[in-house]
């Protein structure tokens, strides 16, 4: 695949604008983990890359879209890790424990995500569409290698249900379960699902 | 239970209200059910009914207000039929054969009542409130009768994920999936994870 050419000699404006989004991306990153992305704000988020608000936006056009590519990032080391990653989550372990062991990561991811998510998966588009569709393929190819009988589709859409952003913040603050009840509720419809 | 007083001798405009109100609803049904809820307006409605379009946003706010009265009205139909009505959807049948019966018959409502429910569906406090809180009762009740292991709640959002209205919807349209794949697929699920 070719690649585009990397700019060396550009004006200094391009090399402060790179350094700029990557000390952006970096604060924000760094805020989000310590507190939750509610809480915070473009003003956390300039101040703690030493950096103008307006830089901010000239960078990322708004909070959402400086939230989107920190999701992105997220979502592809994610997606790097269940298909090129070690085992028990990447390929070498047998398919029923890859599929246990993605549950368990999805639902940390889309915990710590909620926030962005959940705005995401309101649009009803975004709901079937990538990235969703990816994580779709991914947990139907491994039933499939599963050998897990019936509609592999439909099983795959419910094992994601249990994934569903709103679904885990709601039953996470409103019912009070922890990530392991979860994790576990998750494993036994798995198990179920594939016939073990 | 106490009940409302009956108004026997309101002024006549009450009389008429209620008659149009009446009317109204009884013209929507009748057009959704020929045409399907988005190729109607609130004029094909006001001219079945034989009142003006006036009188239409008097009694019901606006379309949607309308529209959501003929849902409430729906659902509690199909609620009673869960609750009291004939075998198998009703009570008298073994608790999976109960399950399955629900899990076609809410298929083909949701398919009826798509646009609204979506509607509905989007506001992730309503995802999780009346009415869908009653089906996730209900079926993790049946699942529950039908003596189930694992954790039930997780199973019975499992189970009603693929009967929420987008996705129905999105697999109808974008999958060209038939009313019967996708009762046979829920059918598949319900059996696994009742262990049948």
């Amino acid at each position: 695949m070719p690649t585009l050419p990397v700019e060396h000699s550009g004006p200094p404006e391009r090399g402060d604008a790179a350094r700029n989004r990557a000390l952006l991306l970096q604060a924000a990153r760094r805020l989000v983990d310590e507190r939750g992305a509610e809480a915070v704000t473009t003003d956390d988020i300039a101040a703690a890359a030493g950096v103008g608000k307006g830089t901010l936006f000239r960078r990322f056009g708004s909070r959402a879209g400086l939230m989107i590519v920190l999701l992105d990032e997220d979502e592809k080391a994610q997606q790097q890790a269940l298909l090129f990653g070690p085992p028990p989550l990447g390929p070498g372990a047998p398919p029923l424990e890859r599929l246990l062991a993605y549950g368990r990561e999805r639902l940390m991811f889309v915990d710590a995500h909620h926030a962005l998510l959940s705005d995401v998966g309101r649009d009803p588009q975004m709901r079937f569409n990538a990235p969703m569709a990816l994580h779709h393929r991914h947990v139907r190819w491994l039933l499939e290698t599963a050998r897990t009988t019936g509609d592999l589709d439909a099983q795959a859409t419910a094992l994601l249900a249990l994934l569903d952003a709103d679904y885990v913040h709601h039953e996470r603050t409103d019912r009070h379960r922890t990530l392991d009840e979860l994790a576990d509720a998750w494993e036994t419809v798995a198990r179920k699902l594939c016939g073990s």
